[in-house]
């Protein structure tokens, strides 16, 4: 058997988590946090369960928990979108940006990424067939470059995938990247997918420029985003879509021969969690604070520090520390002094060495202490 | 935007839903219980999330769960699936059927699927470029014919899918169907997935043929099975698929990067549920004594009934009621009748209509009673 992906190997956060566990090393790798879930939320599932939620849930998803988004993206963005034809629950924000990948990208296509680049954008589009077309975001800052982008773009041009606030690096659109983005997909009619699963996680009192806010690009953008990153569950596996119709129905053609639909009494509980906005507006102070409890930590370390704009990640640069490359030196940082991060490397096309690694802030105050602890006797 | 599936339309199961609710009509159209799953699952779920297992499970599943069913096909099947690199676990079969076909078919091969076929084969296989290559069951016993099977197989075929016991005729393959099965599969190098979901629902001593009791076949067979129908509860969309390590490894790397990972606290508490063997052992008979209760409350009725040999549907045949076709039958029943079923011509890849509609007896004695009462008068 032939391989589709012969490229593609185990993701590295399973590898770097794998690797923690092995060495016993305080885990600031993968994206999740060490801390609870509020138990409310938690209850809430229980009694769903209890109350008898425990079949296929419609399709799109619960009617109720559809209700609260479309309530969320009128409240937050302006936004109307339909529940149903408009929103979709998904097993994840992955599976949601895996079913918008496959439902509009054919063979000999062309995407266009931001690199770094969350790990999943590239295999979704190959298995379909599509050309992946990477723009580079320089270190420190990694802000797009839309002329390089314009220059991009061809005939085959399909779909362009954004992801603001930005992982790895924490990075934000401002509203006049989101204007030039608009003008570019509306003037080449390309379908834009705006990963916006940190969307609530934005630091320093910036708001996050949400594909929703813009009348002509919302009409062609696939948003994905979250639950377990907004509520800190990643292990629930929910997220959702929102879209216009036109994209929609087809996002649904892939989406109910995929999953067919996703765990109902989690989507019950949440739809009473999300009656109150306060469960998810209060996370940008939540996670603020713990950005700048570990920058604090790490104030004598000899790091280089960009305190990151949104995410619950922290770029660290280890120039000054080693000429290794970030792969090397993320994997000793785990096998010799006991803390697992994220080379960052990985997420680039050419696997461009930036000389930094990515540090998840998502954990308690003893984790973090405890990380900074290590990483200023380096 | 043109659509990758122009064909593709909402499912059957979720129309007929929708109109049983719109009529107020006895659902028993839509595969799924109307009965209560285990208290003490549900029990298991609550405790796995106040224990704290809310975050990322592993890729391919919650150590102890893979752990379980390997044990399970020891215990049923003496076959040894490996946790790991033998066994993932999905969200829902469905995701698992998704998957498998996603991961080995390519443009332009083709994939041979038994119709009536579960509706989900078809455009996993379209939107991969691959070409559905039907094989007709005929009613009412809705055997396979090997040697039909065997013209239809040419330098293109990659792939044979097969569903024991089969939705929605109820029918079995016998140990010689599967001895055809491996033989051509082997013959031909072909891959087969076997859609096992209802392998614990099996009537009148009849034993389960499952890929996995015969070596030269399942060295080359993904198989995938669902906890929703097994365990009453389909809401919560976890199943899973099972296949040598070569085949596991690209359905892997398509996996991670579909959902990524299954709910988790769910996940621990299946593992837990699953170490007493009774748990599924005991669901043949339970369904057994539905499905002759319901056969025998429409005893006087002028449907024609041939006993399902396993799967929790009944077809019954309306010759000698109408003329109508099914679809049009079923949609009258509903609307008229109060009584909600699923049209099978639905199934066939050219519509064949054998006047037949299918009946889901996963539901308690009120409902099926209740059912079978507007039934008879027809
Ligand atoms: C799906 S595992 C990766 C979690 C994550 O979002 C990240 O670490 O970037
Ligand atoms: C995914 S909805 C369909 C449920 C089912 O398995 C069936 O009714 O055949």
């Amino acid at each position: 058997i032939t391989s589709k992906l012969p490229q593609t190997e185990t993701s590295i956060f399973s590898v770097m988590s794998q690797l923690a566990k092995e060495h016993g090393a305080v885990n600031l790798s993968q994206g999740f946090p060490d801390f609870e879930s509020d138990p409310y939320l938690i209850e809430l599932v229980s009694h769903a369960m209890k109350d008898g939620y425990n079949q296929y849930a419609p399709m799109a998803g619960d009617t109720d928990l559809l209700k609260e988004i479309s309530k969320k993206y009128q409240l937050l963005y302006k936004k109307a979108y339909a529940p149903n034809s408009e929103i979709t629950i998904t097993a994840g924000a992955t599976q949601a940006i895996f079913t918008a990948i496959t439902a509009v990208v054919n063979k000999g296509e062309e995407v266009i990424i931001f690199t770094p680049a969350y790990d999943c954008y590239a295999p979704s589009i190959k298995l379909m067939g599509g050309n992946i077309v990477p723009v580079q975001l320089q270190a420190p800052a990694y802000k797009p470059d839309w002329n390089l982008v314009a220059k991009k773009i061809t005939e085959r041009t399909k779909m362009i995938i954004v992801n603001s606030p930005h992982n790895p690096s924490g990075m934000l659109f401002s509203e006049d990247d989101m204007l030039q983005l608009e003008a570019l997909a509306v003037r080449h009619d390309l379908i834009v997918l705006s990963d916006e699963v940190y969307e609530h996680i934005i630091f320093d009192g910036n708001i996050h420029q949400s594909a929703a806010r813009f009348p002509k690009l919302s009409q062609r953008t696939f948003i994905t985003a979250s639950f377990g990153k907004t509520f800190h569950n990643t292990g629930w596996k929910v997220g959702y879509c929102v879209a216009p119709q036109a994209l929609m129905r087809e996002f649904q053609k892939v989406h109910q021969f995929n999953v067919f639909s996703v765990n109902h009494p989690v989507q019950k509980a949440l739809a009473t969690y999300m009656k109150d906005p306060d469960h998810y507006l209060g996370l940008s102070s939540f996670y603020q604070k713990k950005r700048d409890f570990f920058i604090n930590e790490l104030k004598d370390a000899r790091f280089k520090i960009v305190p990151s704009h949104g995410t619950y990640f922290q770029l660290l640069d280890f120039s000054k520390i080693s000429t290794e490359n970030d792969v090397a030196f993320a994997e000793r940082l785990t096998k010799q002094y006991q803390v697992a991060t994220i080379p960052t490397s990985v997420f680039n096309a050419n696997n461009e060495d930036y000389k930094q690694i990515r540090v998840c802030f998502a954990k308690n105050e003893t984790t973090l202490k405890k990380g900074a602890a290590i990483l200023k006797t380096l």
